[in-house]
Formats: structure tokens, sequence, C-alpha cells
């Protein structure tokens, strides 16, 4: 995968020559090229920003740039993966290409903000699937809309945010999802069964965050290892395991447990559920706690 | 505010000495202090994880380095707020101190993990009073759980997600919280004002997202500033951006749009809520849009 990214900041990208993404760029799994927004300022200051039309406190970005520094992130990447033989596995270009030309390759444009759409697993996992990411992180109040108008109509654009708060930029935003989509890159984990009990993975940990992990020694500081984790017995341990995750999903994200359905569970697990106060509410078509039921 | 990060990638940390949190630590805003957890290792292969107890894919980080990690960061940072003569105005010890000693500093201890409560902007705002943060960012499955439960016993723990997607481990977030965190102390963002709109904010622009911003030139690549904002009117260009928020919040985040209260609302806004599909509904105590009550 080939991802650009267009920042005033790129010395917070470091990161990116770290851990996980760093031995991805060095075994040659991901391809990051960093570019200085400002490279493409024309005045002796190299301004990027200005002052909003309409008032208002703050700064904002200046299409200029943002425009010649897309244009030319789009030529580069385009010549690079024409030169690797990369375009028949790329993403097709925006628009029509049945005049017989063979499609001229343009990435996905990652923008990340506060107004986007969430960033999720699922986003993650779809922008897994691309082979050619550019993103553009903003700072101050955001980047003049027609940047964002102009390239949607020469390659796909998402807007995504990565939570609700506030950061100074964008630059920790794209740290995030770069590591959150390089991690699913084929071979770029070690050990390919480490997706499988994520939380948000899908299969049977979807909607559900993971429970406690525990390691040597058994008894440490004077506590110990919950028992059954040492009986060696792999049904009692699994079925603690998605009961540990019933328990932690219900005391910090109700937001998930709303979305439990009935069928999801056998008996001895909606027996589990209902030892922890819940019951499924058939007209609702969702699970409630006993304090949902007396507030009404 | 005293900040402390445990971890094994303490260089991932890096972009805490660039732009925002870069210039309060220059200022002395905040006082970041990065440590080795293989510091804290005993062994010639500085081991900091192991096999899981009950089985299963992945590795979990031992108890004793983040124990012994944990003893001298409390050790080392007390000593340090004492000397500085921040006790007075530090968060309180847990524990009893009414046998009329002053009451030892200690962090609130900040854990990043998927199965945190979510870190939101009211957390941060939260965290932004306290003056003294301990980070625990975990690599692999996570921490032996004895070591939360342990140190919840000597300081505040917080658990917290900064979204719901996986990373390869937790420094990022510790990154996006340190940030999200920073500029929020007093001083650390240059204009106070800029906190005002901010998507997230409390006050008129809670639960809405920010809508498009534009600079000069007022036409770039044929593309046009919306007339409304070239027209000096403070009152109609106020009213355009709250209508650009709601059409954006609803194509965004309808998770949010649920939140949103009528009495919330004058009567021209609620024109646009209805140009925008939504209408009340007093049964369920919030807006619908027209294709929520075509599906029913």
């Amino acid at each position: 995968m080939r991802i650009d990214v267009v920042t005033i900041f790129p010395e917070y990208l470091e990161p990116l020559n770290v851990s996980l993404v760093g031995k991805a760029r060095a075994r040659g799994q991901l391809d990051v090229h960093l570019h200085d927004l400002r490279s493409w300022t024309t005045d002796v200051h190299r301004t990027v920003d200005d002052t909003p039309y309409g008032g208002g406190p703050g700064m904002v970005m200046k299409p200029e740039p943002w425009g010649a520094a897309l244009d030319a992130v789009l030529a580069e990447g385009a010549e690079a993966l024409a030169a690797d033989g990369d375009a028949a596995v790329g993403d097709a270009a925006v628009g029509d290409a049945a005049d017989g030309d063979v499609a001229v390759q343009v990435p996905t444009l990652v923008v990340p903000t506060p107004s986007g759409r969430p960033f999720t697993q699922e986003l993650a996992q779809e922008l897994a699937g691309r082979s050619w990411l550019a993103f553009a992180p903003a700072r101050y109040e955001g980047i003049d809309r027609r940047v964002i108008e102009e390239a949607a109509t020469r390659m796909p654009v998402v807007e995504a945010s990565i939570g609700d708060y506030v950061l100074a930029g964008g630059e920790v935003a794209v740290l995030v999802m770069v590591e959150a989509i390089a991690r699913l890159l084929p071979g770029v984990l070690g050990n390919a069964e480490s997706h499988r009990d994520d939380s948000f993975a899908p299969g049977a940990m979807a909607d559900l965050l993971e429970g406690p992990v525990y390691t040597k020694p058994a008894e440490w500081r004077g506590r110990e290892v919950p028992e059954v984790l040492l009986s060696g017995h792999h049904g009692k341990i699994a079925r603690w395991r998605r009961e540990q995750a019933f328990a932690r999903t219900l005391a910090h994200r109700p937001d998930l447990v709303a979305r439990w359905q009935q069928g999801a569970f056998d008996k001895k697990e909606r027996e589990a559920l209902s030892v922890l106060g819940l019951r499924w509410d058939e007209e609702q078509g969702r699970f409630r706690t006993t304090a949902d039921a007396v507030e009404e």
C-alpha cells in the first residue's frame, strides 16, 4: 500500500518509523511519503492560512497550497505506481475509462476532521483494501471547503473522525488511522490469529469489549489469577471469558449492549446476562437492565 | 500539569515535542516525563510479556515491570511536586489523611484500552483539571489485570478508549489524549475564543458538527465562496452556519441528532430542520427523519 501525507508538521509523523508501521515500511509492505504543505506556498512567509470569510475566531487553511499539493501527489503517485506495474491492482480512477485508455491511478483521499463520519474498525478494514491512500490532516479551523469539493471530482474522498474530542490538528488522527489500517494488511501482524479476539472484530467478539488478561506469576502482590484460567478446561475458560466480556461491556459501553440480539446467545449465556441484571425486551428489541425498567 | 508516560516505545512519543504540546512544554505549562518500561525488567532479555493464562493467541504484559515502574513514577513525581511546593494544589491522595499529615501526591492513572469507557471531550475536560496524569499504554493483548487492580488501591484509575478501532498499542492513544487535554489548559491556546465554536464544545455547538469554512480568494478553480459569508450580515451568517451544521450532523452523525431536544431550537431553526426532513416525535422525545417514519 502506498500512503501519502500532506502536512505542515511532517515531524509529527515520526512514529510511522516505529514499531508495527515502521517494520511494515522496512519490509516494503507500506510505502509512506510525507510532504510538507509549505512546499506549495508561493509567498516569502510560506503562508498556509488566512482569516475565515464571514468572520469568527481562528484561521482557515488556504485553498491554493492544498490544491497544488494534491495535484503533485496525484501526479507523483500515479507515475510511481505505473512504473511499479501496480496499475492493474490499484483503485479505479474516478470517471470514465471507456475510451480504452488504461485508467490513471488515484488515491482515496482521507481527511481527518471532527465533522466527518466515525472512523471505525469497519472503515479501517475498508481502507485496508485500497492500494493507495492520501491523508490531508488540517490545522486551525480546517481546510477551505472548496479543496474537498474539488478533490471529490477527481478521487474518492473520506472525511472521518477518530472520536468525539477536539485535537490541535489532524496529524495524530493520521497516526491512529495508519496504525489501525496497517495492522490489517496481509503479513503485517506476525500471528494472524491475533486479530480473532480483538475488541470490535467481526464474529464472536462483535460489540463486546475484551475482558481481563493474565500471565505469570500465578500470584503477584497477594493477588491470584482466577482459578478457571489454570484449570486447562477450554470450554469453561471460553465461557468465563465471554461472561467477563459481557460484564465489562455492560459497565463501560451500554451503547454496545443496546446492539446485542437475543439469538446471539445460548441458554447458559442468557443466564449469565440475567445475573448481570439484563433481560430481553421483546417490544424494544433489545436487552435492558433492571435499572432501565425501574426508570419507567 | 505533570505527565508521566511508561511505555516500551518512548520514541513513539516524539510528537510531544512538536506543535501545541511542544510549545506548552517549552513554556513550562506541561512537564512531561517519558519512562522506558524495560528499565524495570530484571532479566537479561528485558522481558515485558509472557503467554496468557488460559491459552489463546498473543502475549500479555507481565505484572512485575509495571508494578515496579508505577512505584518509581509515584515516588519520583511526589518528590518533585513536593519540592516544587505544588502539593497544595495537587490531586488528593486516595485514602485517609485525617491523621494530620500532608497528603502524599498521587497521579491519576490513565490506561488507554479498547475496553475502556469512551474518551470524550467531557473526559478530556475532567482530566485537564488534574495536576498530575500518568499514562500506561499497553502493547500485545494488554496488561495483566492485577496491575490495574493494585494501582486502583493507590490512585484514581481511568481506563479509556479513543474509539472503536484496534490499534497496535496504546502509545498513539496517549498522543491523542495528551493533545486533547493540553489544549484545554489555561494559556496553551493562543486565542481563548478558539474553543468556543469547536465541535463537541458545550453551549451552542453541543452535539453539532461544524459546517464548512472558507477563506480568500473569493473564487478558486471556478468555485465561489457562499454569498452570505461575504454579506457582512452577522445574524444571517450565524444562522447559515447553524443550518450548515444541522445538515452536516444529520449526514454524518445521526446518533448526535437523536440527542437534540426541541427546546434548543428557535422557530426559524425548526423550519430549517423541517427542510432537512426532520420532525419532532413527541412520543419518542427525539427528532426523526421522514425516512424513519416510512420504515414503520
